[in-house]
């Protein structure tokens, strides 16, 4: 096989946060689902806006947010997705450059401006996500260098990426690109809501081969499945999909393959702050621990790891060097 | 005298701040003088903005952080300020605005970008910005809206307004307003560097009874007198104007007026963070303590309280209410 150039390669909506802490209330009076991510229009995005309380900005995006944790990490990484050239574009595209991560991405000159991702975080740490895809609609097949895919060993894709008309295009275009070069396949579900959209098709990914590992969280697993059953989820997971990783928030991280099941619990913290990017953070240091040959133990340590930190500050990137602290916390780096 | 509709109104530039946790190095690289103001370019920004770590954003300026500051006391409170009429303009009027804060003055529609700052945090908490003005040097007389003023028992005015070349005359016209319907004019004196800049004028500003009071740090205090004696400068500023709050840090405040002189200590804190907004805030708990007649001792506390506050998290905008904190610390609001 040929030598790699990236670790992982990241492909997924390029959003920009905007994150406020509020009350319960605000979510009843939008009519909100708390927890969840919720498409919303120009029109929407403007009147959540006009009533939220005054906020603090950086640059999010799921599948982004997990490449900027595998970059704080140590490994080589890059992210491909769509700004405009506006001036939140130019915000996004430095700090995904200033975190280390290769972004080629063209952005686009007209339609819709930068996505942005209207946060609320109530006083549980709980986020509610709504999102305005904006120029993230625009990531289309071209936008896929087939030299940068198969020059990554890991390809990671977000299930986000179903919503924008032609990211989906974009997607199985590099997963094809990919697993001819002989590289892996990963894929987050993102979002129960987001399951329930696309169900289907996920599962037909992952029996299909086009994808070799999965993330879900367990109200993901649940919606794939359409069970509450956790056991009777898992079992199907493990019958689908080569590597399947289960998050559980404070009970940890379960890893199954076909040949059995590994628990991991999960990393202690002082105080839950705001659980934006617990998911992506989790999946950063579980990848990166793959990539680093980590067995699945390891693997699910330095996910519990890279999630704590990220929950315990606002936003969705981390804020300490994540490198440094796995060293400090034993982890293999 | 007739009624009051605002409080406290301030004027002062309408920065963005983009805020960096980042190393000595960074600082020495790029000649920057540390916990110092420098106005720069767009070159300059650019190119410091390019070698910039991920950033967070949130809007910033000095007299409006006070201002915020103010709201969150439960003041009424207005600002005077220019952005221009782009998507980080549309940012900081919405921030402002969510702040309780009315907030009026047209954004420009041509000319420089929204202006920005970037402030690198060091390990030790200390900041050191680089200001870009941008639209705020749009700021004209012609903003300054007579009745507003009027109506404002405390007009708050930041010496960086002597930067940008119309600001100061729309500073002399909002003082001059302010007295003739009898009310109060504050100046904080912002950065040393600053009043090196426009030491005379300053001074005059007192002398010729244009402020009423005077904020300044030790630093300031010492570059205004240009001498390196605390008690010398300090004996100048009770001969130059009606009230003078000289904050010491850790050392806390001194209030000194012709009839004497108040010391109120600094208030505790777990952990510096960043100094970002430590002065404006400082300021926003005083002005308060004294639009609701508390004696100069609760004023100076109030003040020390908002400031505790803000230099221990990342940016220079309250994050919780601080009339909640000033309640649970038995302080009068």
């Amino acid at each position: 096989m040929a030598e790699t150039k990236y670790d992982v390669l990241g492909i997924g909506n390029a959003i920009f946060d905007v994150l406020v802490q509020t009350d319960e209330g605000f979510l009843a009076r939008h009519g909100m689902t708390k927890g969840g991510m919720a498409l919303i229009d120009e029109a929407r995005a403007a009147s959540i806006y006009q009533d939220m309380g005054p906020a603090v900005e950086m640059s999010g995006g799921s599948a982004a947010n997990t490449i900027v944790g595998i970059a704080s990490l140590g490994a080589r990484t890059a992210f491909i997705g769509k700004v405009k050239d506006d001036q939140i574009g130019g915000l996004y595209s430095h700090d995904i450059k200033a975190a280390n991560v290769a972004f080629a991405t063209a952005p686009a000159t007209g339609g819709p401006a930068t996505g942005c991702s209207y946060i609320l975080v109530t006083p549980d740490g709980e986020r509610t996500m709504n999102t305005y895809l904006g120029a993230a609609q625009e990531l289309m097949p071209g936008d896929i260098d087939p030299a940068e895919i198969a020059a990554s060993a890991i390809v990671y894709l977000e299930g986000y990426l179903w919503d924008p008309k032609n990211a989906k295009d974009a997607f199985l275009k590099a997963s094809g690109i990919a697993h001819e070069a002989g590289r892996q396949v990963a894929l987050t579900l993102s979002d129960a809501f987001c399951v329930d959209r696309y169900r289907g098709e996920f599962v037909d990914l992952m029996r299909d081969g086009t994808i070799d590992l999965i993330f879900a969280n367990e109200a993901e697993l649940h919606s794939l499945y359409q069970t509450s059953d956790f056991d009777t989820a898992l079992a199907q997971l493990r019958n689908d999909v080569k590597l399947g990783v289960v998050t559980r928030s404070e009970k940890g991280c379960v890893v199954a393959t076909k040949d059995g099941i590994t628990a991991v619990p999960a990393f202690p913290i002082k105080k839950l702050v705001d659980t934006t990017g617990a998911g992506d953070l989790f999946a950063a240091g579980f990848l990166f621990g793959l990539v680093r040959g980590a067995g699945h133990e390891n693997c699910g340590r330095l996910g519990a790891l890279a999630a704590a930190e990220v929950i315990q500050h606002i936003g969705a990137r981390p804020q300490v060097s994540l490198k440094a602290l796995a060293k400090q916390n034993g982890l293999p780096v």
